[in-house]
């Protein structure tokens, strides 16, 4: 069978009602004759059982992805007209490392920050404002609030101008899912974004980073994103969704990934260029900007362990915490021994949900007993949204709509790109198994 | 400079101090001809500016890596001599669908599983318990007792008899720590397997897992581990170490793997081969070994969020726990608001460790200036450990040890390949960026 189709790209139906398309490549050394080696188009090969395969057929390649390029001119020369505001709130990429204990300590003013990198001034004319300086780890929904009320003023009072927030990578990933839902429908588009190494160390990724911000601050993508690292080397960032990304690394510069969904874009700095990865990514508007700039700071986030009592719910509940964000097991589990505490949260209103620690994948509490025990005791379900993202989004609705029943539903309800329903085997990242 | 070394192995110094050996490939498309794109030995390709390369040179290729196949046989049809224990603790891979309500729940007898996958006997004969039945998520520190005590009273009692202990997959990355720290210098292999698809729907992995688990019992692999299915299809399963091991993701099949290390081993089931990954793998040994089955129900795992506040670890310290890790961001920090709480813990002898909730990488709390506050508060570093992992080791100790000196000293000195300080850049997954 291997022989007749190698090379061609198939489509192959398994006894167990798996369905592969991809290209046939020779057998791998480690596995015997009677498997298929199939490349699929996310780069993984897996091997199917020949046993296994109920039908196979040879199909069209697809045609090449369309990619949509925005270049900052054909040329590559010549600047944006639209001009940039960097508003520094604090972190690596404003900092500096004290020669006194070895550590790093904040800088305050914005010409330090354009002194070191001059080829910002090549990509977009700035302005500079530092309204507070903050690591990032201190962030609370009182900042939220104060940068989404400073971006929300900018943007009405200039909206032509694209912003860049930077800002501290420890909680950016929490700060950029605040932007995204307290502002909607944006004229400019807003970036956030950090750096893993202080600018005067040698490997520093500031000004890579802000070099890809500043291209996609004069693009027309009218979304919140990270913009970052998209590998160790200085190839390309990556303009991630605000509520879909995540610092899944403690150091490296390629940190920030997109969990359980694609990238928005690729930022190729030196030559101006952004490449689209998505073709859901939401344009700049000129009318319908919408600024919700509250946050409930009565949302905790929980994280279940095996032997996990309940009690620590009871005392948030009684410290008056209207909002818990569960990060449970598998597909949206806790242990029973909560359950008595959990229905005492939800009768005094306080609203519960349920998210996964496995990070990826998606909440599905139909499957098992467990999950619809939860269920029936009022524990909303939370999809594939990312635990630090639901901790946001139930402070923002605490924050903004005062209808429990309102904030329910919007809760399950994707509003920024927070929840996709359709997956795709690609979001998961490939393992290194030692081949 | 690209023509010159085309396909060549070099290996390369750049300005920013980076050392990269690799082999050099055409130019990729989107990049400009000032870049020089080399694959590196995991796989990635990254571009270097050239303008930034102050050195490179040819070198030599390295040899193959050096693998070790363990193997049932020459020609893998004779069973092995061994005989294996499976003990049924509960979970998928012990579940059927309860067809009244569409869920799934647990079966009891064990020769229903046997009866289900009669594959088994060609691999080993097996022997059968089923002491308990627990969805994984109600184990607690003392079903992890129970768990080790049946293992070590099997060991002591059969020492040639592998083991294989069939577990929800939801907290079997907690159990599987447990049992690492809890059974030390183990005569025969101790495997955890588990389903992430229960045995009666025909995408099931119960069969295939527990293949590769009876494979697994019947080696000389001195070590727990989690034996699951490697990636979404039959080609093979990985043996993860104990210590090392996380379920990423809800549903599919390859949900479990190593974080910030390679698996132990590569098993083909269908071949009877085991093809190990590593050279730090422990062997059984007919003396030595060592059962710490005690575990502290008084240790609490709590996830850092923008604006928590110290009440929870006061909270805790006044129910009388005796230790807290905290899962932070970045490299190791929390807000500086819960200090004082940090403070009055360990005053009252608690121990308080510090993990990261980026899961990869490593924690260095003398970076920045909210780090060293926090190590001089008297809060462990945790290196490279899983969180989890290090609530379950910090709950270890505190069950087994008196002295709190011998506790910390402990903490923070690998035991059981749970820190590694050797770092590997293959070890961060490698994430689809859409190209």
């Amino acid at each position: 069978m291997s022989n007749e189709y190698l090379f061609k790209r198939v489509k192959i139906k398994t006894k167990t009602g798996l369905e592969i398309e991809g290209t046939v490549l020779p057998r791998y050394a480690l596995f015997s004759n009677e498997y298929l080696t199939i490349k699929l188009d996310n780069g993984y090969n897996i091997g199917i059982k020949k046993d296994n395969i109920v039908h196979i057929e040879e199909v069209e390649r697809p045609p090449k992805r369309e990619v949509v390029i925005y270049k900052l001119d054909e040329e590559a020369a010549t600047k944006s007209s639209k001009t940039t505001k960097i508003i520094l709130t604090g972190g690596t990429i404003a900092s500096k490392i004290d020669y006194e204990t070895g550590g790093v300590t904040p800088i305050l003013t914005a010409s330090e920050l354009l002194e070191a990198i001059p080829e910002l001034r090549e990509i977009t004319d700035i302005e500079l404002e530092s309204p507070m300086s903050i690591f990032s780890e201190e962030m609370t929904p009182h900042e939220w609030k104060r940068i989404a009320e400073i971006v929300a003023k900018e943007l009405l009072s200039n909206p032509d101008r694209g912003l860049i927030i930077a800002h501290g990578t420890d909680t950016m990933g929490y700060t950029s899912a605040a932007l995204s839902f307290a502002l909607q429908n944006l004229p400019s588009p807003v970036a956030l974004v950090g750096a893993q190494r202080s600018s005067d160390r040698p490997s520093s990724d500031s000004a890579f980073n802000l070099l890809a911000a500043a291209l996609y601050a004069t693009s027309n993508i009218g979304e919140v994103s990270v913009v970052m690292h998209g590998t160790i080397s200085d190839t390309y960032a990556l303009a991630h969704r605000g509520t879909r990304v995540r610092k899944m690394h403690t150091s490296r510069r390629d940190a920030f990934q997109s969990i359980n969904s694609l990238p928005i874009a690729k930022i190729l700095p030196y030559e101006k260029k952004i490449v689209l990865l998505r073709k859901d990514i939401k344009e700049t508007k000129q009318e319908g900007f919408e600024a919700k700039t509250n946050f409930s700071d009565k949302v905790a986030l929980i994280k279940f362990y095996p032997g996990m009592s309940g009690d620590v719910i009871d005392f948030l509940v009684d410290k008056g915490y209207r909002g818990i964000v569960i990060e449970g097991t598998g597909l949206g589990h806790v242990s029973l021994r909560l359950l008595n505490s959990i229905k005492r949260a939800v009768e005094q209103e306080a609203i519960v949900t349920m998210t996964s620690q496995c990070i990826f994948g998606t909440i599905n509490m139909n499957v098992y007993s467990t999950g619809r025990k939860l269920l029936e005791a009022g524990v909303l379900p939370s999809a594939d949204m990312l635990p630090e993202t639901a901790f946001v989004k139930l402070s923002w609705l605490l924050g903004n709509y005062n209808d429990i029943d309102v904030v329910k539903k919007l809760y399950v309800t994707n509003l920024v790109g927070e929840i996709e329903y359709r997956r795709t085997i690609s979001a998961f990242p490939r393992w290194y198994h030692g081949e």
